[in-house]
């Protein structure tokens, strides 16, 4: 699992920060999935190691220009480059299917291939799976914005463990067809008569990772509960604390904010993105300089970064120490 | 008058360049035109010495996605940056108006400035001015592309010619007073009796330079009509002759086409643009290097630029000599 981050600037682009769009690529299914889809993603993608064909699920936040106005030309250019086969399925709020059908319609682009889009009401209290396989599933919240805005969570299933060949040696079993049996959850009855319970063989479970990806939010109560026990939570910091009343108005946070909604839902890591132009590494005042947020968010959550575009983090997936 | 080629690639962004626009600055008025705006235009205005504030009049040759996708966006990051005194006047073929109200209502996008859509028909064979002041015009005529598409010709109209001082000081008429009135189109009686009329005192009028911006478009009489005599033309070369029958199926032109146009029409200077990414500077094959498109239409047409993205031609006025 990678975090990949093709735009990590808010609003507008400017010449360090493209608008918003982050890749994750998967191990299993073995497929990247897209959030939010800002203008030129699709040029974004052209300078980085992803591959749009790998792209099968784009998850939309909300509907903001900035988050949206490159999905038509991200759909219509892939639709020239691959083939039918390389479905794609958009999940996004009430209102992403008549943005993207007029968008496509009026400009006669015909996406060649399998092309889906699921909305869903971003307002729902409701816990739904927007999509769920033997390895993964993908939930959302409501977060709080000027429009309907919400959060995803992506979760890993559990992964079962290995089975613990030191033990069986260690009671004299030696590696062959026994250890398939175990492996497969079958009781081994051995020639001196002992029975080999599968559960006793088998190392602890490794946790399925979870991954919280904010849309634009002012800081809530939701935004805490979607990132709980997250391995990452990717959260918006539009502002500094300076700033707080002007984030706050227009339904934003600062990094600070993002800090103490990571350090309130006992996340593991966090990474700031959707960076105001405002603050560059250009700017006369120390305080617009972009290690400002994080410095501010570090002073309050240590593990924390600040995405650029291209920044890609590895989510480790944390095996526990077996307990003998 | 100078044009700055923002995107000269077609359909697809590509990593050498992108897709479609184009700006024309102008000295009189005192504004820039941009001719289509494809996806991330704003991005490549960003690295341009272009100021967006400039733009006053954005001009459509055809809704195909990558002549539009940027104009939600471009219009949408004006807002946040200038003020409500600089209108914009987007003039399109019919149907721009509902994609562009699409896009922006769809994104809760608000623009904040003087903001006209002026649609036209884009089929008429019936010459319209679509804008027209003092100093310049601006028409266009239909060319033959999948979907209704247009061309544009800027003309800029006579500009009087100066007072022809050498003539006058070799009548003895000393610079004064009299200049004036000869200048402003009034009668001098001299002291002598002798009546000096202003038109005997006038250098020829400078014409007014002629810009034809084609968009897309396979050859036709048409593009030769509207191209007659310009001081410039652009015109699309997605392909080169090799692939000609490719070109003319879906529509489009080779350079071989563009400048036999250009020598048809007795233009003065081609502009080659709207590249397909088949052409570009790693191409194993040599047939594949956009000088072969080059090559093959200086062959035709001498006076033959191929465009790259940030080319730009200043477009000279040209003095005729005076005939005493
Ligand atoms: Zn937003
Ligand atoms: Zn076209």
């Amino acid at each position: 699992m990678e975090l990949y981050f093709l735009g990590t600037g808010a609003g507008v682009p400017s010449t360090e920060r493209n608008v918003s769009a982050l890749a994750l690529r998967l191990d299993k299914p073995h497929e990247t999935w897209l959030f939010d889809c800002g203008e030129a993603t699709q040029h974004q993608l052209l300078k980085s190691p992803l591959s749009p064909m790998k792209i099968r699920r784009v998850f939309i936040t909300h509907l903001h220009g900035d988050h949206v106005f490159g999905l038509p030309g991200f759909l219509s250019s892939r639709s020239l480059q691959g083939d039918a086969n390389h479905r794609v399925t958009v999940y996004g709020p009430t209102g992403i299917e008549e943005f993207l059908r007029h968008a496509l319609r009026h400009t006669s682009t015909h996406v060649r291939y399998g092309f889906d889009i699921v909305e869903f009401d971003p307002t729902t209290l409701h816990t739904t799976h927007l999509y769920e396989d033997d390895h993964i599933a993908i939930t959302f919240a409501p977060l709080r914005h000027g429009i309907p805005t919400v959060g995803f969570l992506i979760r890993e299933k559990e992964h079962p463990g290995a089975l613990d060949a030191e033990k069986l040696r260690a009671l004299g079993v030696a590696p062959g067809p026994q250890y398939g049996e175990l492996k497969r959850g079958i009781d081994v009855t051995l020639e001196d008569g002992r029975t080999l319970k599968p559960d006793d063989f088998r190392k602890p479970n490794t946790p399925g990772r979870r991954v919280a990806i904010l849309g634009d939010t002012a800081p809530c109560k939701e935004a805490v509960a979607l990132a709980r026990d997250a391995d990452v939570l990717v959260h918006e910091s539009t502002f500094s604390a300076r700033d707080a009343a002007h984030a706050h108005q227009h339904h934003h946070s600062t990094a600070r904010d993002a800090a103490q909604t990571a350090l309130a839902a006992n996340a593991k890591r966090l990474i700031l993105t959707h960076i105001s132009p405002r603050y560059h590494e250009r700017a006369n005042d120390p305080a617009d300089l972009p290690i400002q947020l994080l410095q501010e968010a570090r002073s309050i959550f240590a593990n924390t970064d600040l995405a650029y575009d291209h920044f890609h983090a590895v989510i480790p997936r944390i095996v526990p120490s077996a307990s003998h």
